[in-house]
């Protein structure tokens, strides 16, 4: 069980996006550059991204992303969702009705209390990643992990690749 | 992001040695039957959880399976990370030091707040499958899921099939 990389790419490239100034983008090539990452992966989240409502993507060849809502009303339960899919993690395939003890219908008309204590596990999750935004992210991200000269460092580079 | 169908597999069937009568055992064979499962993907699983200390296999070709502790003492997180591993669902690969902004070690002496925050709901997640033993499995099946019929039948399948 594994959350893909691509939710951590999402979840940093929203961050970077959500302090772009209104009215401006960065290109999925741009986004790619900020973490060095593989631009051909990188592509299908963004788009996926999209077609979730968390990012906006401008027309035409030179088009930009940028965030489809404020960061304050996008959570990372919203980002995973949109790049892992939105099936639980624990998916009951009712091996009670199978074999030679087989479980009737009718002995089925309760869910699985397997699958229910992994859907109660799961929805703890889930709540969990609904009350973190992205806000949240670039509030603590800036206080804790950008000193003076990286701060400038990306004023600097987002000065440059915004359009 | 999926948690592996050998996981439902080992829950139920350590439902089912659950109920077996101290001193006795189920064959992998047995166990695999009882919900018409693949053996061999069935004896991988078997395997690890004899590793994580939650059945204890008995020697020889004829060798059984039976719970290494009692029911009430073994979770379903016990279970699920027996399986999947432990490692957590969200690796962080540190992607905040890679690029043309790339934090310094020093701006990294906190744990990434993308990481923290999904750090936080896997500890929920893994409280709520700690909360629910076997013991707790087996006595709402036995309730929910069995009717008169069913349980005569698994009682019959089940004196019959241990050793």
């Amino acid at each position: 069980m594994r959350i893909s990389e691509g939710v951590e790419w999402a979840v940093h490239l929203c961050g970077v996006l959500g302090v772009v100034r209104d009215g401006y983008s960065l290109t999925a090539g741009r986004l790619a550059e900020f973490h060095d990452l593989p631009s051909d992966y990188l592509a299908k989240h963004l788009q996926a991204l999209s077609r979730a409502g968390i990012l906006t993507a401008n027309r035409g060849v030179s088009g930009g992303y940028r965030l489809a809502k404020p960061a304050r009303s996008i959570t990372l339960l919203d980002i995973t969702l949109a790049i892992e899919g939105s099936e639980p993690a624990f998916r009951c395939t009712e091996i009670r009705r199978q074999g030679p003890c087989a479980a009737t219908p009718a002995a089925c008309k309760h869910i699985c209390a397997i699958a229910q204590a992994f859907m109660l596990a799961e929805t703890q999750w889930r709540k969990a990643l609904a009350s973190v935004t992205v806000a949240d992210i670039i509030r603590t991200a800036a206080s804790e992990s950008f000193d003076r000269a990286r701060r400038q460092a990306f004023q600097d580079w987002l000065n440059n690749a915004v359009k």
